[in-house]
């Protein structure tokens, strides 16, 4: 079974400590909304989704054994929490729209007459345990999708799977694994599907500076797996590529745009233009609800550009010369030019195709 | 001036201690052989061509004051002295070059009846002080020669300068300058001619991981000599060509093969295809000593790979998840199709022109 960052049965929940990580694997335990608030406000969990279920979790165990009186205490109860815990990280808008979507059942449920006070927190319970379950049930779906693409790929081009098994080099970067979503991840779930499979020869991945998401999570993820792994530095990308007989690069998303243009962490784009230097494909793994139809193209995408210390230092170490001044872009856009395939939980899309499969797929 | 790492009058050698950059900048004092072999060692100098004239000038501090009973006593100190100091570092074969250059000139003066020991030893000394200063007039001409080509391809590809002035921005990788080279460097030489020349809009310079010679050395260089300067990381060189109007590229080398093949620093060849995709020329600066004729081609080039360590830590700080494995070349090859002009002491030439043109020189 993957790496489980997140441990939930009603009325339990604990959290793999990202702050402790790679050097120690210690679970923290959420009893309520206020271990909830903590474990977010101290970044022990990390990741747009992780963060909101975790949020949204804490706040089910803490009503998990309580009485309400009436619903009204109930509902009350529920939006009061759920805006508190927003407030832990008010930037990470996964959690705000989960905040609201469970207030506005719970406001539906406070007006059916027909629920009664315990049916209305069982089904508040339910309403957030499936939000844990969709996320990793889309991300399979990801995974089963990419490992799909990638293999049709492979057998199209002939001769490239490094082992005679047909198994596959893939090279990823930066974290989309169990440590970023609610469990196994999008990039890294077409990693693990691969290797369910028994189509992994041998998975690559990208330190990422500045934060070292690569290096610390993913590479720990990897040896969590025992899947057969190599670290290398964002700047090997093409040496690899070159030596290595890579079959694919698969890489998440923070945001999609109609067009296929794509937001990820900083060093996608270059790796884009040098997979299509090499003529490996190369993929984007994320949710439908990364895919923003109101975004028409990367050029509307506003890049952040984060303080100069996380290039200048490790830590309380000091790296780079006093004075220097530091770029520091946290994303890039990647044009859906150099975009082989957007791989969702509904399907495996070309950039071209993106707008009008998902307008299909909302419609329905 | 710049940047002196190698401070030398005749009976006087100090170095910068590189151990203690870019937090410290001290100067340690070489009062002789001891010394230098000490300095070498412990890698307060570093960089094969500062080396060999570390080495050298140790020895010619010690025998500046002595006096010698004969030629031969003389000649036996030198060889004795130099062989010593190439054991610092076995592998710097600068060092063993010059120091075999050295023992071949003590022993045809020896030989020589016409010449007494106090002219054996002037004649010595000023073999060995011509070495630093060849180092530099060579670094300063290539310096001369690639700015040259840099402003007229600008000029004729037409408004590429980002300043009216017609100064340029340019983008170097690891460190090629005073710190690596017995003075002014040879990419950065290139960069501190544009900005001798007033035409020098912006450098960005490359933090050059594992062992991070960019943000370390070269930033700390940018920072002595106040250019306009900024610190970017391996995986933003795509975004940085794409959104930053930068005139052309320019690096080092550690040796280029007869048809144009380069190896230099891992990280060059990634650099090389992003600036092709990019439309950016791609410099290699290096003197006629590192191009190699007897290398036909990149493939006869081994690369070396070092220790896992090199990446999974900083100083004593583990930044990667234990038990991942790592790949860590410390160079690789840029085929000679992606660079637009190799600068040497001599002149700027394409890949296809390099073996004609050297040897030409070479006979002349």
């Amino acid at each position: 079974m993957s790496l489980q960052s997140i441990k939930y049965s009603r009325g339990s929940l604990e959290i793999l400590d990202q702050l402790l990580l790679p050097g120690q694997s210690k679970y923290v335990v959420v009893r309520g909304v206020e271990d909830g608030w903590k474990v977010i406000n101290k970044m022990q969990v990390r990741g747009a989704p992780a963060i909101a279920i975790v949020g949204c979790l804490s706040l089910a165990v803490e009503i998990n054994p309580e009485e309400f009186g009436s619903k009204k205490s109930l509902r009350q109860e529920i939006e009061g929490k759920l805006n508190y815990l927003v407030s832990a990280r008010p930037t990470a808008v996964n959690m705000k729209i989960a905040a609201d979507e469970l207030i506005t059942l719970a406001n539906e449920l406070d007006k059916d007459e027909t629920v009664a006070v315990s049916e209305m927190k069982q089904r508040f319970l339910k309403a957030t345990e499936a939000m844990l379950e969709k996320d990793i049930a889309d991300n399979r779906a990801i995974g089963a999708h990419g490992a799909k693409a990638i293999m049709q790929r492979v057998a199209e081009a002939g001769g490239a799977p490094a082992a005679s098994s047909g198994a596959v080099r893939v090279l990823t970067h930066c974290n989309t694994g169990s440590l970023a979503t609610a469990g196994y991840g999008t990039a890294l779930g077409v990693v693990r599907q691969l290797a369910e499979l028994g189509k992994l020869e041998h998975v690559y991945c990208t330190e990422t500076r500045p934060y070292n998401q690569g290096a610390r999570l993913t590479a720990y993820e990897l040896v969590h797996e025992k899947f057969p792994a190599t670290l290398v530095l964002d700047s090997m990308v093409a040496a690899l590529l070159r030596a290595k007989n890579v079959a694919a690069v698969v890489v998440g998303a923070d945001r999609v745009a109609s067009n296929g243009d794509t937001a990820n962490k900083i060093g996608t784009y270059q790796i884009a233009v040098v997979a299509k230097h090499h003529g490996v494909p190369f993929y984007v793994a994320a949710p439908l609800t990364s895919i923003d139809l109101a975004i028409p193209s990367g050029d509307h995408i506003i890049i952040e550009e984060r303080p100069d210390r996380e290039m200048t230092h490790v830590g309380e170490h000091r790296i780079a010369a006093p004075g220097i001044n530091c770029w520091n872009p946290a994303f890039d856009v990647t044009p859906a030019s150099l975009i082989t395939g957007i791989i969702t939980e509904r399907g495996v899309f070309k950039p071209a195709e993106l707008k009008e499969a998902i307008t299909k797929l909302l419609e329905s």
